[in-house]
């Protein structure tokens, strides 16, 4: 019951404003509804418990528009007669209440990472009962957790219920309360108001929650070696295993050029930065990694953060807080960094269906042009490999005067002639040229990036133009009030970018590798989502099952595949997301291609065909006949595999396509190196 | 206008439920007052700006809880005459309900940066007037920025104003607008709706604003040397200066186990961690450090984090957000990243006033008891070095059923026989004989600290019980969702602390150069405000005037301090702050001391002699009489010095005592190398 009170305190300014002795006083009953002839005596019959005597609070709700809105509803519902639950009366209308809010609520509803309530709504039917439950008890858009947070305090009487968990009891109130000579209301509220609030069994609770719904999480000791790279050993040195799932797409963590310059900045600079940006942390380093970052997305400048969780908070939340009356268009697949920092920025939020440039269209024509407007979305998004369609949004962003704020955190390095990523990708001959005017990554006003997984190191970053990395430089808390990165992981970054603009081969064998270990999948009837991009999502659709899958995958294969659940995929949506890299070799890929095959058998989890005839039309993908959009954003020309691939179709090799291709090519290297 | 609209919005449901084109139709006149009995004639005449005829919405407005007593506090201030300005009525309504909000904006108001307004409003007159003029536009809490949003524009005629930055306008409401007879309201408005946000206009505006009010920052680019600590070069290396700001407090970014470790960590495991803690970036080196960490503090468990301000903002928002109806008591310096962790929190927020345990406990003892409270403070508060009073504030957590949460950022590595920080310093000889158990550390709930400071690497951390580290690690966003600190940097930083843990000689030398600092410039009436810590922060009062004495520092005297301006100190409060190490060294202090001297003298900067003169009982303590609580928290018997101390007092030595002191220790130091 509190919990409703508190709900409705955090919407209402009234409540809010209230006082406890305030609200007590005027939930004393009065006798006079002619002090409110607007109020409907079926209203009145419907909303009282006892009968035509409103209470003071009641006639106050009564006045206003919104709770007066949500008890007519509520009479209409349950008519002139009397209600059954003679505690409905606050209880009701608290529920009208959210009724009243779900509409809007339904558009500004705060999401969890990743947007799960717009994307398990769409696509998986148990979460989508869960979304429509979520909507019921409505919430307005806050910076709370989005968590329902329902907390059964004690009920001391059918008419009067006091808020326990409400703050400000002052000296007056209590005496007042005392004083009361209606009910135990007086001796029962000081008795729980005197007991100390349990921190440790709340935790607790909290754990308990987690364990419950099988969303807690066993972080894995994986300790990837950098000269056995894509090896790493467990808690003990001679425990090795194979990593299959880290961001380290390209191997640059063991890159010999980033470790020799973080070295050698370790002994001339030292381990760390020793302030702020503004106090003795502003460096060299500093100065020429975002000189490099610039460069890379050919923006005016750049910035750099702890990381690109802290990148996309501080720049959303200092944006969409700074311009007035801004309104941010979010993917409903956006990474929760986005999400919290739409949240931090207080300002509205509109959630679009995840890359539906349709859905996006409609929402900014329903805005006024004038209104500062951010479309933030991904170029990768990570957990199913999607691509966002970049062209288009920007053609929308023109054409209805809003900016747009690209996330290329996992298409950084992979993605482009010079590894700037996806935007950089679709002019791929412009940009190799080093012609970037006019092009759709010219067009993009804000990409962030990361430092952390294509270029091995740790970090995040913005590039834009000058004002704007100028503003966010000057005005976010998230950069201002936080200790530089260290010298050694600027450089190291640094060097890392530079190497992949440089250098293609990287990300072209990764791309190989990729394909190879998607080919081979396919030909063992694995369910890979399908996606254009180098990720490798398996679905296995159960939370359980999957942790399962990945710890037999660890424990009997030696083989590191962590399993993605909820909060990080939709419940119903739990997958093994593999990572190839150039590192990943034949001898690698056989082994977990046959592992996968094998504990799919052991636990009989479903395959692509199973889907594909349970589901009508298959599940996210999977089990649905091939579609353009899934196909390789790196084409065979770009790869320069092109001629080799017409030539082996002929052949329709047993391995399939790519290991035919790749086992040519290692045959090519060996014999040119003999 | 529209700010004040969008204001309303925030705040009102129904306003914020209400599209444009419904409030534009109820803000038509209507002639029935006789509907609303119970809005009294004055309160009529005071708000109709056409006397007698009210707008739907003004109905509305007054049948309100909060609205329609903000009316009627209007309606009783211009008592019944005519408003002379016509345009008064919404406007006067909209004033009224900020007064009405004013109270509880008062305390729950957002705060800038270190709780500026707080800070400003008790020291500074002219903050002091600022600080009361936000109240007059007071807001609720939000996790908007605390800046006003004021946008003029234009206002079409009178009585109606279009919301032109509001959101939403669905076709039917751009009809019914074309179709309005009543004055040019529909022409003007879409044609200002037609014109395109001006981004880089916005964001230049920004900055206009940050350069006029002198708090725009230029960043110095400093090379702090491992090889030649304290000294850095700028750009060019052969400009070389002496660094006197640094957070890198005992010189451990070039400490060679630190170094070392780190080498080693970086050959054996790559530049980076690859992945998120949950997905293939947990390892053994988190596991470690989490362990020491846990250990300096003699908690259960600790977590680590990108950087202390993650940590924060994450475990504040995430604890705020998740207790039911949590109250979080923050004192008026809190760092910044705490401010905002508690506004993302969305919960309450009580500021108190710094280091004031009495007027803490008022506003304990006005909460329930089984209210969740969090009492949020600094140990070292790193801008005027002043220390929380811990214990005190422990004891108040007990007695009230709130827990602590302990930033000890500036005094880990620098306060306690371990450098856990000053909660371990306050208890010396147990910690030292390793009996944790009952200390004043052991009360306090949760203790957050960095690695960046004075470990010198990078990082942040909280340290705590299992459970909560547990309910932490498994819901916070800021942690789940980033990639983990590189494994080298994780191992330099548990080397660090562990250097530390076993040896003290480092923050010894270090209190002993920060009190031969302090006593040097006292000899010359600079004016250093005085602290018990290791801050020597010397107070300008001036942002241009600090700005100019730091450059010339540099420029004339090769000597690096920048100048702390707003939003880091509040308005009148500019200072700069220096930091010394084990590194400084006489002939450094010497130079730094004359240097200051002289540009005193260059600038006309005024002494601690003016403050005392022109301030009555001086100025942040500047000027007052010498207060025991500036007292050095290292007493003379923990520094070892408590003998030569005594006997070096009867000789009155020229340099001070504590120049005395060193160079007698050095002497000896000699002698014992011989």
């Amino acid at each position: 019951m509190d919990a409703v009170l508190r709900q409705s305190k955090a919407v209402c300014p009234f409540l809010k404003k209230a006082s406890p002795a305030t609200l007590r006083a005027l939930s004393t009953a009065s006798r006079s509804p002619a002090a409110a002839p607007e109020i409907s005596s079926a209203l009145i019959a419907a909303s009282s418990p006892c009968g035509g005597a409103l209470s003071k609070l009641q006639l106050l709700a009564g006045r206003c528009p919104v709770m007066g809105k949500a008890m007519a509803v509520q009479a209409t519902r349950v008519g002139t007669s009397r209600a059954a639950n003679a505690n409905m009366g606050y209880r009701g209308v608290a529920a009208s209440l959210s009724a009243a809010f779900s509409t809007s609520a339904a558009a500004t509803a705060p999401t969890g990472a990743h947007g799960l309530h717009h994307a398990a709504a769409r696509t998986c039917p148990r979460a989508s009962a869960s979304a429509s439950s979520a909507t019921r008890t409505a919430r307005l858009h806050t910076s709370r957790s989005q968590e329902a947070r329902a907390v059964d305090g004690p009920v001391f009487n059918d008419k009067v219920h006091i808020p326990t968990g409400v703050p400000k009891m002052p000296k007056a109130a209590k005496a007042a309360a005392g004083k009361n000579v209606n009910s135990g209301v007086a001796a029962a509220a000081p008795a729980q108001m005197q007991t100390k609030f349990d921190y440790e069994g709340f935790y607790e609770k909290e754990l308990d929650k987690k364990h419950k719904d099988k969303s807690y999480r066993y972080f894995n000791n994986i300790n990837r070696l950098a000269k056995d790279f894509p090896r790493a050993h467990m808690a003990e040195k001679e425990d090795r295993v194979t990593v299959w799932c880290a961001n380290d797409y390209l191997g640059m963590g063991s890159n010999s050029k980033v470790l020799r310059t973080m070295h050698e900045t370790l002994d001339e600079y030292g381990a760390g930065a020793g302030g702020t940006r503004n106090i003795s942390g502003h460096n060299r380093h500093a100065v020429h990694l975002e000189e490099t970052v610039a460069r890379l997305h050919a923006k005016e400048a750049a910035l750099v953060f702890s990381s690109c969780y802290v990148a996309n908070d501080a720049t959303l939340a200092t944006l969409g807080s700074k311009m007035p009356g801004c309104v941010i268009l979010s993917d409903s697949l956006n990474h929760a960094s986005m999400i919290q920092g739409i949240r931090h920025s207080g300002t509205q939020k509109i959630v679009f269906r995840h890359n539906d440039v349709e859905d996006l269209e409609a929402k900014l024509a329903a805005l006024p042009l004038n209104v500062p407007k951010i479309i933030a979305f991904e170029s990768v998004y990570s957990m199913c490999g999607s691509i966002g369609p970049i062209e288009a949004i920007c053609d929308l962003a023109e054409k209805y005067g809003a900016i747009t704020f690209l996330d290329e955190v996992h298409a950084v390095g992979m993605y482009g002639p010079s590894g700037a990523g996806v935007a950089e990708h679709l002019d791929f001959e412009a940009h190799r040229q080093g012609r970037p005017s006019g092009t759709i990554m010219d067009r993009v006003d804000i990409i962030t990036g990361t430092l952390g997984k294509a270029y091995g190191c740790v970090g995040g970053y913005i590039a834009g133009s000058h004002q704007l990395v100028d503003m966010i430089r000057s005005l976010a808390p998230g950069f201002i009030f936080t200790t530089s990165l260290p010298p050694a992981t600027m450089a190291g970054a640094r060097a890392a970018i530079e190497y992949q603009m440089e250098y293609a081969g990287d990300r072209r064998l990764q791309q190989l590798h990729t394909r190879a270990v998607k080919e081979s999948l396919a030909a063992r009837d694995i369910p890979v989502i399908p996606n254009p991009s180098h990720i490798v999502p398996i679905l296995v659709g159960d939370a359980e099952v999957a942790k399962q899958a990945s710890d037999m995958l660890l424990r009997d294969h030696q083989i590191y595949v962590q399993s993605i659940n909820y909060p990080t995929v939709p419940v119903g949506q739990e997958r093994l997301r593999i990572t190839p890299t150039p590192g990943h070799v034949k001898e690698f890929r056989d082994r977990l291609v046959t592992a996968v095959d094998s504990i799919w058998n052991e636990l009989g989890i479903r395959r692509t065909s199973d889907w594909a005839r349970q589901v009508p039309g298959g599940f996210l993908g999977v089990g649905a006949p091939p579609a353009a959009e899934n196909n390789p954003l790196w084409t065979d020309e770009q790869l320069g595999i092109a001629q080799a691939v017409q030539e082996l179709k002929q052949q329709k090799p047993q391995d399939g396509l790519t290991e035919a291709l790749l086992a040519q090519e290692k045959q090519s290297r060996v014999a040119a190196s003999v």
